[in-house]
C-alpha cells in the first residue's frame, strides 16, 4: 500500500474520482474527505468516494501522509494555510488544479519545510460536476502533470509518479509555467471561445426557437465545455490570466486576418488556411460526434 | 413510389447517404449518380448508393423527375447552368449546400419556368468526407431545411416534404436569409474558431510534443468539426460573407469584453459571463464527450 492515510479537500468530480480509484486498487488503507457542504458527507460515503468525510478540514487533515487537494484554484491558497499548521511532518500535498504557476507559488510557500507541496493536474474531467459524475476509472489513460521545483525531494516525485501510474494514468513532469502557456493554448482558450458561442447563440433571440433547430452536432460539440462550471472557469481566467490573455490576442489576430480574407472573399488563402487546420487536427486523430 | 428516377450529383458523404436511403426505403425507381472522378462511380455503385453512376451530368440528368446537387457550394451554379438545358420539364432541382441565399438566388434562374429549384439543407453531415463515409441513416431525426419562394408551387414542396418526411428527417420551412444569418451563428463561425484553435495549437510548435500529451476531451470535442472538407468551408465563407462578417464581428467583440474582464481580473463579471453561458448550453442538452 502506497500511503495509510489520504486526505481529499474537495470531494467533487475529480476528489470524487480520485478517492474511488484510491480506494478500489487499494492504494491507501483509508480515503478522507474534506467538504464545504454538510449534505456533501453522506454523498460522498454513499457513492463510495471516502471512508469518511467531515466540513472540519484540520480533522480531515491531520493524520494523512497525502493530502490532495480538489477545489477550485480560486480556493487553493486559502486551504493551503489552513493545512500548513496541521499537516502531519514529512506530509506530502499536492492538488489537482488546472492552473499551476499561481498556484505552486501560493501553495508551496504554506508547508515551509514541514511538508511536501507539489503542483499536479490531472488531465480529467466532464462538463458534469459533482461527487454523483464521479467514476473510477476516470483517470484511466489520462495524462496527469506534476510540476516539482528544484526543491522537492526526488523520493516525493518518485511517490507521486507510484500513485499516478497506479491510478492507471501517465505522469508528465512539467515546468508549471510551460504548463499554464500551453493549457491556454489546448484547453483554457477553447473552453473561452466555447463560451463566446453561446453568448452569440443566446443572443439570436428573435429566432431563438428556429435556432435551437438549426443546432447540429458540429455545434455541440464546440460549445460542450461551456456548460462546465462557471466558479472553475472564472478561477482559471484569474489563475492564469497572463498567458491566456496572451492566447487570446493570438486567437483576435487569427480571426482578424481571416475577417480580412472573408472581406477579400480570397478564395485561394481561405483554402489554405483551412487546409493547414485541417491537416493538423486531423493528426490529432477522428473521433465519434456527440450523438445529435 | 415518390419518385421514377432521381439524379444526385455529387456521390460523396451527403449524395452517397442520400442515395443509399432513398433506395434502401424505396423512395425511388433508381438512383443515378453523377460524379466529378471516374473512381468514384465504382465507389459509389459498391457502396450502394447508386442503381447507376458516370462523369456525364446530361446523361445522368436528362431522365430525372428529382435532381439533388449535392456538391461544394461553389459549384452549384455552375451545375444549375448545365443542368438548365438538359432537365426534363416539370423536374424537381433541390440542392444540400450548407447556404441557401446566394445557391438560391444564383441556381432557380437556370431553369426559368421549365423546372422547379427548391433550396435545401440537410442538417447532417461528418468531419468525414467522401462516399466511404455514406450512411443510410444519415437523416433519421435530423433537421432538413427547405427554402421554397413565392414563385415555388405548392405540390413541389408538399413532395419535397414527403421525401424528407420519408429519408427519417424533420422538414424545416425557411426564408434563405434567415438560414444563413443563423447558420452562421449554429455552425458556419464555429467551424471557423475551430480551424483558428488548431492555428494557435499548430504554432506553438517549440513545444508541439509536449502539446500533443495536453490535449483534454475539451480541445477534441472544441476543434473535432476544423477536421472537416476545407473546399467546403471555403465555400461556405464565400458563399455566406455577409452574415458570416456579421457574426465573426460579434464574436470579436465578445472576445475583446472578454480580454478586458481578464485584464481587470473582474471576478463577478467573468463568473456572471461563464454562468450565463453555462446556463444556456445546459439547455441544448448534456452530450457524452468524445473519445479521449
Amino acid at each position: 500500500m502506497l500511503f495509510d492515510t489520504v486526505c481529499v479537500v474537495g470531494v467533487g468530480l475529480i476528489g470524487g474520482s480520485f478517492g474511488l480509484a484510491m480506494r478500489e486498487r487499494k492504494l491507501a488503507r483509508q480515503v478522507i474527505g474534506a467538504v464545504r457542504r454538510e449534505e456533501t458527507i453522506n454523498a460522498a460515503f454513499q457513492r463510495g468516494a471516502v471512508d469518511n468525510a467531515t466540513t472540519d478540514l484540520a480533522e480531515a487533515a491531520r493524520g494523512a501522509d497525502l493530502v490532495l487537494v480538489a477545489s477550485p484554484v480560486g480556493q487553493m491558497k486559502a486551504i493551503c494555510e489552513q493545512l500548513g499548521p496541521v499537516v502531519r511532518a514529512g506530509a506530502i500535498v499536492t492538488d489537482a488544479g488546472s492552473t499551476k504557476d499561481d498556484v505552486v507559488a501560493g501553495c508551496s510557500k504554506c508547508f515551509g519545510q514541514k511538508a511536501f507541496f507539489v503542483g499536479g493536474h490531472p488531465m480529467a474531467g466532464s462538463e458534469r460536476t459533482g461527487v454523483e459524475a464521479a467514476r473510477s476509472n476516470l483517470f484511466e489513460n489520462a495524462i496527469w502533470v506534476l510540476t516539482p521545483t528544484a526543491d522537492t525531494p526526488e523520493p516525493v516525485v518518485t511517490k507521486l509518479v507510484a500513485m499516478i501510474e497506479g491510478l492507471g494514468a501517465t505522469p508528465l513532469l512539467l515546468n508549471a509555467a510551460i504548463h499554464d502557456s500551453l493549457l491556454a493554448v489546448t484547453s483554457h482558450l477553447p473552453h473561452l471561445t466555447a463560451a463566446a458561442l453561446v453568448h452569440l447563440f443566446s443572443d439570436a433571440h428573435s429566432e431563438y426557437e428556429v435556432a435551437q433547430q438549426l443546432i447540429a452536432g458540429g455545434w455541440r460539440d464546440s460549445t460542450r465545455v461551456a456548460a462546465g462550471s462557471s466558479e472553475m472557469w472564472r478561477d482559471i481566467c484569474l489563475s492564469n490570466t497572463a498567458a491566456l490573455t496572451k492566447s487570446l490576442d493570438d486567437l483576435l489576430e487569427q480571426l482578424h486576418q481571416l475577417r480580412h480574407m472573408l472581406q477579400e472573399k480570397d478564395a485561394d488563402k481561405l483554402y489554405d488556411w483551412f487546409e493547414s487546420a485541417s491537416t493538423v487536427r486531423r493528426k490529432q486523430g477522428y473521433f465519434p460526434r456527440s450523438t445529435q
